[in-house]
């Protein structure tokens, strides 16, 4: 039962371990007050700005814990990885700094500037693939056949554990935090923040959010088991992606609610991040946003929003901040 | 001659102490290099990334610096400035953060989002001067009659000791810096950079940039004394206003020179920053990439460019973004 053996890994004292491993260039990124949203939602509401790592996503963490745990036999065989973007490019950058080689495989619909940047960091770009799914068996074959290690977005224990540190780095600045929310997509960066803050603040609850056309997580929450869902357009394109055993197993453990936003909440939260707090979000890292209006029945407390990423086509940018 | 006298503060030991004063809001920002800059300019480029600062630009340094100083009875007097926005912003922040009053005068053209800020942040907000200049001899007036505080943009040495520390963490985290390209408007920061780099690393380039339309501090350096020059409409609407002579001298003391940039080659700047490095930067900020394209002449080296603030209207980055 390879699923039911992952999902007890990583604990919290491999998450503590990566947040030392990952650092320069990965970030302690700050936690913000957020005066517009406090005002708006009447509580204390913060932001975690991944958006500002380096490739502008929480993804880094993930790829270098993963990819700087590697001997040097397997830096020598390269790395391998599917990705709608973001871990893409955290594995092309984490590639970089340990001088491997990287092969990203994207689905043919990812966001152009993230595939440009991929590139840009000097990856091999594989963008063929119908989606997600497709991508993640190409990337899988490709490293059963040339001994290239398969970095996984969200299953291995290694990355999830770099994920983790983003928990860490909320308690350290924020120990009274009541809520964390977190957009969720496969469920690595839920994970490994729930495991890393139920160790040390068991009080915190950890709710997480999807779209309503990226409920996959949700609906396999509800069903006790992995779901298939088909793909449907959304602004939180950084979300889309089937799930495994392990991670849901993961998320079972640890995570206390998935709520679901609708695409003109995300809109308008990718709106009023830029217009109020200066913040450019990608629409699943504005999820997060989108969910505070879910979250009234919740005792009151210190809300961290986990603000995943700043990965954004201009034109989709555009067309959403004149859309009024 | 209070203008000889000031020229003289603040010393680098001053900037020194800033640095600890300022620390919690006011952040050691990221240092990064940017790939496709250094791709395009065949030579290794940096940003310094001071959009991400609370209020979005580095006037928090000098306003925290200033305002931190502050005796209780100036404290309960209150503070007053002006401002075309992200100054005003700063004072605004750095008053909540002590607990005093605020007035800010700024000209009723200055950009929306500025102005929304600036209230949000508790401070009171009197935009009925026709431009930069009468905002300040009004702010003047007030501090004369009323007792508070006058936090002056660019000519109080405890502001230039305050934005100089941008100079020690550059060089804190890019010893061999060859370059720094810095915006100019009434020249705080660019004095306090050159104050604090002089001192430390005299073998290190301190280049300012203007754009055509707020050339005062370059056409007054060539001159050897204070201009007038009349306001005209730009990107770089934070560069714009008169100086004194006091700063003149300073920038006298410790800049090499000073580059013209064309509004075209900012609003480019502007679109590259975001499309290429997931950076907004307003277009004061943008200059200094802009500028980029004038260093050909220069000696090899580590070049930092200063991104000095995000704070630009949706409506205008949407415009810019739109126009390829």
């Amino acid at each position: 039962m390879t699923s039911a053996v992952d999902a007890l890994a990583p604990d919290a004292t491999a998450i503590a371990a990566a947040l030392r491993r990952i650092r320069d260039p990965v970030r302690h990124t700050p936690l913000e007050r957020s005066h517009a949203l406090s005002n708006r939602h009447r509580r204390d509401i913060h932001v975690k700005l991944e958006c500002w790592q380096p490739t502008r996503s929480f993804k880094v963490r993930g790829a270098f814990n993963a990819i700087r745990s590697l001997d040097a036999a397997a830096r020598a065989r390269g790395l391998v990885t599917a990705s709608a973007g973001n871990h893409g490019q955290a594995v092309a950058l984490a590639a970089a700094d340990i001088g491997a080689r990287a092969l990203i495989f994207a689905p043919r619909d990812a966001p152009d500037a993230k595939k440009r940047r991929i590139r840009a960091l000097g990856a091999t770009l594989d963008d063929a693939s119908r989606d997600y799914d497709e991508a993640e068996a190409r990337a899988r074959s490709y490293a059963a056949e040339h001994g290239a290690t398969l970095v996984h977005a969200f299953s291995d224990p290694d990355v999830v554990a770099g994920q983790g540190t983003v928990g860490l780095e909320i308690l350290a600045d924020l120990p009274m935090v009541r809520t964390i929310v977190v957009p969720v997509g496969g469920g690595g960066l839920i994970a490994g923040i729930g495991i890393a803050v139920r160790a040390r603040s068991p009080a915190t609850r950890i709710v997480g959010v999807q779209s309503v056309e990226t409920r996959v997580m949700h609906d396999s929450l509800a069903a006790g088991r992995v779901l298939e869902l088909p793909v449907t357009p959304t602004l939180a394109d950084g979300l889309a992606g089937g799930i495994d055993a392990a991670s849901l197993a993961r998320v079972q453990r640890v995570v206390d609610a998935i709520v679901l936003v609708e695409e003109a909440a995300i809109a308008r939260a990718i709106r009023t991040l830029f217009e109020d707090d200066g913040i450019v979000a990608e629409g699943s890292a504005a999820a997060a946003i989108a969910a505070l209006d879910r979250l009234q029945d919740l005792d009151d407390g210190p809300v961290v929003a986990v603000i995943t990423g700043g990965n954004i086509d201009s034109a989709r940018l555009t067309r959403i901040l004149q859309d009024r």
